[in-house]
């Protein structure tokens, strides 16, 4: 099994990434979602509607997942050897950096809509990215955000971080993140 | 004095708005502001720049502010009696909503590029929230996001919830921030 455990600030727009990751990689490859939220199964249905199998972890007031709930969670979920997990933390850039979830590799996403600045005020949720996800880029004409000044400010926090630029909805760079998964489930374990 | 909690996602425009509206009513009435971040001055040096006093508090690891951080920025920032004090929350829309910081009123920031469930999902937050804002409606054409539908979640959690709809950058809906903000200074406190 390799699990990703997907971190961003509340609406940056894992879910949505999910979903599209999930149809368009599901009949290629075993696939499993653990969805972590205050409250709420929504983004579980939203996943089960897609065909995949997804489990939603409620953490009430609690503000991240830890390796307790997601072990609890990998047992209801039950993923095929080899599968490819997805663990969706709650939304927030701060709690979650600082709990290991025993993941494979870490993953954050900004969306254009958020300041560029963001990697140098959270900058603990940077330093522990194996991917930089930048998201909504369709968006890009109608707001005020320097995509290389953020990953600029991504690289002091860590300097080879990889990049890459999507839009969920519209569907650019999905290719190269496909890419970045399959040689992660491709590569020996660490 | 009169304390203003200002709390949201990352990247919903808490700043942007206090710039503008610091920028607005500094020439009307007493302002100061706190503004919390894990790392950085950026944002205190964003409010300096329009001439009102802010003073920069580091959370560093920390999520939230809290009554003490709160009480050492005010000693720092030492407004005049009967100021308008805004506090900028670290942006986080979970662990926030947990702590009193001695403020009147608790104003939650929801943007439209965020998903409208998010009041669902967070619902600590929007249960303590004396108004939400919805920024960012200049960005409503081009984003999947339906107001009325945030605003009935969001009045599951606070039924009687005052919303307003705004865009920091382009000025809607500002003019009812201020009569909101005017309303609050003018009222006895609780």
């Amino acid at each position: 099994m390799v699990a990703v455990n997907l971190m961003s600030s509340p609406g940056s727009g894992k879910t949505t990434l999910l979903e599209r990751t999930v149809r368009d990689l599901g009949g290629q490859l075993p696939i499993g979602v653990l969805e972590g939220d205050q409250e709420t199964r929504l983004d579980a249905e939203r996943i089960n509607a897609t065909g995949v199998p997804a489990v939603q972890i409620n953490t009430g007031a609690g503000c991240h997942l830890d390796a307790d709930m997601v072990d609890a969670g990998l047992r209801a979920l039950a993923p095929e050897p080899g599968a490819l997990v997805f663990v969706e933390n709650v939304g927030n850039l701060v709690c979650p950096a600082l709990f290991d979830l025993g993941e494979r590799a870490r993953v954050v996403i900004m969306s254009v809509t958020e300041g560029a600045d963001k990697p140098l005020k959270y900058p603990h949720m940077f330093r522990t990215a194996d991917l930089m996800l930048v998201n909504k880029v369709d968006l890009l004409p109608y707001v005020d955000f320097d995509v290389a000044r953020c990953v600029s400010y991504a690289r002091r926090a860590r300097s080879d971080v990889p990049v890459i630029e999507i839009s969920a909805t519209r569907g650019d760079g999905l290719e190269n993140w496909y890419s970045w998964l399959h040689e992660l489930r491709a590569a020996p374990s660490r």
